[in-house]
């Protein structure tokens, strides 16, 4: 479409930084003709301090009307946790239903991996964002006694598993190699572990070009580091896809290029892309953040809006400038951001 | 004590040729005055496709009467997923009540870690055992039918919480560095989460030279590979401790050499020491799986039964062992064996 109009969400710490260059590089990337808007809003942190709210019905009302939202980061030490990660991030997730929570890893020339032998990484992990552990379910008896019991339900459904399966057999299908591994722990979390498994292998009938394997997620964490070249497209629940899209980010350059979109595939809500790193309220406010996984996010949203071009040249930029770093000084997040808007305009 | 009445489970795929290694090397390490008396039980596929059970009542009653279990490997493909791992593995976890799951990770000099900068790693996990999502609770309504909703609910108590991260600060306190990570994921499961982080807070006052930290499982498995350092004990629940243990081993030598103790502390029930791998049915019967993982569970055995100076013995072998094989042809099941009977016996 020719306009865009975006909810800008730039958060606690590092999150006001990274999106200034974010939004600096989209500027730079779009053609005159595509004329963007955006508006900000001031969750997180600051805002539950001052008025007790993470995110209302007239807050969701008023997201809702957006194209698409960008998200720096949401957290902050001085918040107990779990109040932001489920009042605000996870509430919008399901709010929105974004029950595609795409994080792709790819190990770019000149990035440094932990891993020994400068391995092929390329791959992209379809995480379900709706459903399993994260739904909140469970509860907590005689709390703070000798004989509290607290409980925490996975919640699975054929709906909710099928459509994030489809989504990931599509997704195979369309990449050159047409691979695809269901990643669960289906020999010990037995009720959820054949739902997954059934629906995956009868999807799979429909995906002959795609070749599967399943894997058990403690196997997936070494496969990870010992043959990260082996994966594809993975599709797994909720909380295995936090898991292991961390491990992946981390052999893959770092949380610092890892990007990611809550996406809802229908259109019926917005989807929000952000960077996996969080706030660091280590480094926030020095200008030490490096801004490429918000870069990144934004190519996710420009395809997601039907940019691809202005996508692919966001991620060619990322791409070049990461391989220019070697042995150069570091630079500022800005000094990133700048660099990266010279290259996506050039 | 002056005698050992051991039950030996070989089980399935490599367990066999690991367990006879094992046997060969305790055997040679006891002094003449240690009486060693074992059992061998037929669990596993077999048994389960002669007679449809996996473990029965009569089978735990036999059990307990032994000091400790040596158990191979469970677990063949002509088994559904599942069946032998609930069936046996955890019903017998959860019957001896092996709360305390012990999993040492430990870079020994000449082994391989695929992380670059050859990182020093010597740390261990203390995995809940009979908790979390392993509980077996939950179920499917509608199967098979596109309304199915499948449940996993995580049971957690004060009582299963608490002794667990008690057995890991006791082991932080014994240990040269003092310091003890718990992993969880707070900030989702927040239920469980509070449960755990309250726990383990008030915990430790009573062990004030002991330093403490937090940290959430998808952080943790990305310091596993860029800073694997960092640990020295650490405590967390059943199912985060099966997948960052397979990752630990993965980077610490991998599970070739990664041992584990199922620990029943109040000696209430009879303790079962494993590797981490698994029956690996496609090298199995062919002399190419390495014992060591089984000969260093055998010495968390020994340890736990008392017989330090052996289990520390066994130790040092095999990291002599693995030292040695540098750059050598590989060896067989039973030459690795040999080897370690005759350097624990000299
Ligand atoms: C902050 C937290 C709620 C979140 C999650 O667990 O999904 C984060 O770890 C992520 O991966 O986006
Ligand atoms: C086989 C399986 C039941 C088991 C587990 O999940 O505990 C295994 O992965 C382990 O770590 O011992």
């Amino acid at each position: 479409s020719r306009s865009i109009d975006l909810a800008v969400i730039p958060g606690d710490g590092i999150g006001q930084e990274v999106v200034a260059e974010g939004l600096k590089v989209l500027s730079a990337v779009l053609p005159q003709d595509v004329k963007l808007e955006t508006k900000e809003y001031d969750f997180g942190a600051r805002r539950y301090h001052a008025t007790g709210e993470t995110l209302t019905d007239a807050d969701l009302d008023a997201l809702k009307r957006h194209d698409a939202i960008l998200l720096g980061a949401i957290g902050d030490p001085s918040v107990p946790s779990g109040v932001l990660e489920r009042g605000f991030l996870l509430k919008l997730r399901f709010a929105f239903d974004h029950h595609v929570n795409l994080r792709p890893s790819k190990l770019l020339p000149g990035v440094a991996t932990p891993l020994k032998g400068e391995p092929v990484i390329d791959f992209v992990v379809v995480r379900e964002g709706t459903e399993g552990p994260y739904t909140g379910n469970g509860g907590t008896i005689r709390k703070g006694t000798p004989h509290e019991v607290a409980t925490e339900v996975s919640v699975n459904t054929a709906y909710g598993v099928e459509r994030v399966v489809r989504d990931a057999f599509a997704r195979a299908q369309a990449r050159p190699r047409k691979k695809l591994a269901l990643i669960h722990k289906n020999n010990v979390l037995t009720f959820a572990g054949h739902l997954w498994t059934n629906v995956f292998n009868r999807v799979a009938e429909e995906f002959p070009e795609v070749s599967t394997e399943y894997m058990h997620v403690d196997a997936a964490t070494i496969y990870l580091v010992t043959q990260p070249e082996r994966f594809d497209v993975i599709v797994t629940d909720n909380l295995f896809g936090d898991i292991i899209t961390d491990l992946a980010a981390a052999v893959s350059g770092g949380i610092g290029v890892a990007a990611s979109g809550n996406i809802n595939p229908s259109g019926e809500y917005p989807s929000m892309f952000e960077p996996v790193h969080g706030s660091a309220p280590d480094i926030a406010g020095q200008g030490k953040a490096d801004p490429s996984a918000t870069v990144l996010s934004v190519a996710l949203l420009l395809r997601h809006l039907g940019h691809e071009a202005e996508a692919t040249r966001i991620e060619e930029a990322v791409a070049a400038d990461l391989a220019e770093r070697v042995g150069k000084p570091a630079r500022s997040t800005s000094e990133i951001g700048d660099a990266l808007a010279v290259r996506v305009a050039g």
